[in-house]
């Protein structure tokens, strides 16, 4: 239940809400795949960016995370984390930082697929993770390239071969369990695949490291792997939705904001939330059933049937109702506030520096939790 | 010329840069027009979000400025700017916050197009311009609207009638100065057509404010109108450029990234600027030329012939030629320093909270300018 929207103590819109019940209760599942799996969980905090969220999805001591930004570093191991995988090709350039991070006893691990990579981290005594091209999707060595073996000798000789690490970014682009898994038997393979090339010549390879949040609900079977990353799933949005991975009852963020005006003849609802509150993520637009730049939601949470932003502008959206839905477009007066499940989390909780969290405890106050950005 | 990106005064990438010069060149170009055409000038620092940019854009006394959040308007006040049009249609919800900045004696003006908000509005005692819609974009009422003239009634009722105000956001459609023309001649006409039906029942309409970025730098005549608005055009962008208002040596915002990979056999070179850096705005995809998530350059800032971001990850971006170019994929070797130029200068700004100011002055080390978000 959200607050009283009319009084004194109304949120000023657009606002960024985020239901602590079902946040928990997607953090519990997945731990609970995790365990049934008998790998361990680093789940990646590039979409919460919260030291509040971290300290929830890892248990009361701070535990192994991944992420996508040095900045997280930072603020994660001032909060506790001290095993910190950086899952983004390194810069050389960075390592001067990676190292500064390395002697205030942050294990920070990160992730390359050069040579040339392999004798910065090298140099800078960093350990590494070969990252593996397990379908194609950004970067990474497929698991039979010739030149993995010799990466891993570059690493092993300076100390810093940690293993391997994929990540099947193409799982988004489908729907469905069976659809996932087979993602999920595809960075097993390729992951598994490489640690034993690496094995086969004589090289450590500890870590076996896999995920996405498709992936990871998925997964049948992770003989071999070590450990499962996921980020998204915290939160889930319109896209994970859209191929099955949750419902939209499990959609635990949305962004608050006001009805500000009429088009009546076009059946135009204007809203203050345009796509500086939203994002421009139109991760929907290539699914089945497109949310436009979100699904409009009453203040309650509950779905307003086929009401979707069909535009934006920086601080405006535009609602209406779909093409071809059957129904009437509701009366919404101005000052109405109205509910948006985002099409992509990472992107719509990107836009705001706090949450306003509704907590699990009926009738209790909102709670306000800080989030970073910046590199 | 930007700084040497080799050694330890080198930034972390992704970070926003901007060429004061080709700003201040912006700036100038638009404020001549605005002197030519006889009018007032606005600036719209929702793109720029910075003290430091209102500053250069009104001169050495804080002048009048137009925004897009309360937030701005707090901390442009701070900053001096007395004079301040909140152009975003008012929720009643915020009007105690207006109220309260109006008692800090700072004069911000509302825009509405509703009987509902200017009894609002005239409860709360806060003056306010009536949003016209000039061409279907989004808010506003049109001039003949038989509403107009009851909205202006209750405003003046309430000694709270400023003016009238409209923005051709659809001008962003069209390319080349003759059809931008003909939209700042729909806004002009819009606006002062419905100026005229107030004062013809006898109400006052002082204020007839009209622009946007394409209509701005190609209005013909601006006869009965009083103030022009503008925003990106202190940046520009590839939008911008796409539709003509703009060459892309005029772009003074860009983003710096490092290359972080290679997938040979695809043309790929991965960089460290995804869309967290770039933002997902895609706004050049409908013109004649797609740019991708954005067009390459070089650390100087020359553009590398048709290379573009294809691809965006959260925090990768993928570059590759674009298809049908001659050219060959030129080599970028790991740790290259490449800027990236983006297609809406108002998204990609707003994933930064500095900007790194190259400097006018050839070989003065880079200044950082706060920048600002929220609402």
């Amino acid at each position: 239940m959200l607050p009283d929207q009319t009084g004194s103590n109304a949120l000023t819109t657009p606002a960024l809400l985020l239901d602590e019940a079902r946040m928990m209760r997607n953090i519990t599942r997945l731990a609970k795949r995790a365990e049934d799996l008998g790998v361990s969980l680093r789940p990646h905090m590039k979409t919460a960016k919260s030291t509040e969220i971290a300290r929830r999805v890892t248990g009361a001591v701070p535990g192994p995370i991944t992420v996508s930004t040095l900045a997280e570093v930072e603020v994660f191991h001032a909060a506790g984390h001290a095993d910190i995988l950086y899952a983004v090709g390194i810069a050389p350039q960075k390592l001067a930082r990676v190292k500064a991070l390395r002697e205030r006893r942050c294990d920070l691990v990160v992730i390359l697929d050069s040579a040339v990579q392999a004798r910065a981290v090298v140099a800078a005594g960093v350990p590494a993770l070969i990252e593996i091209d397990s379908d194609g999707h950004r970067g990474g060595l497929v698991p039979g390239d010739p030149a993995l073996v010799g990466i891993g000798r570059i690493l092993h000789a300076g100390g810093c071969l940690r293993g391997v690490m994929t990540h099947a970014g193409e799982s988004y682009t489908v729907r469905g369990t069976a659809a996932h898994a087979d993602f999920a038997d595809r960075e097993r393979g390729a992951a598994v695949t490489a640690a034993e090339a690496l094995r086969a010549a004589g090289l450590p390879c500890p870590v076996v490291s896999v995920g996405s949040t498709p992936t990871a609900h998925a997964a049948r079977d992770l003989t071999g792997v070590t450990e499962l990353r996921a980020g998204v799933y915290m939160f889930f949005d319109l896209v994970m939705a859209g191929i099955g991975v949750c419902t939209l009852d499990d959609i635990a963020l949305s962004v608050l904001t006001t009805v500000i005006g009429h088009q009546s003849a076009k059946g135009w609802v204007m809203v203050d939330a345009g796509w500086m509150a939203l994002s421009r993520d139109r991760g929907t637009a290539a699914q089945d059933v497109d949310q436009g730049y979100g699904l409009v939601c009453d203040a309650q949470g509950r779905v307003v049937p086929d009401l979707i932003v069909s535009s934006a502008n920086q601080e405006h959206g535009i609602l209406s109702l779909r093409p071809g839905a059957a129904g009437r477009l509701p009366d919404l007066p101005v000052g109405t506030p109205l509910r948006i499940l985002p099409n992509h989390a990472c992107a719509t909780a990107a836009q705001y520096s706090a949450y306003n969290v509704i907590p699990s405890t009926p009738g209790a106050p909102l709670r306000i939790w800080p989030r970073f950005g910046g590199w």
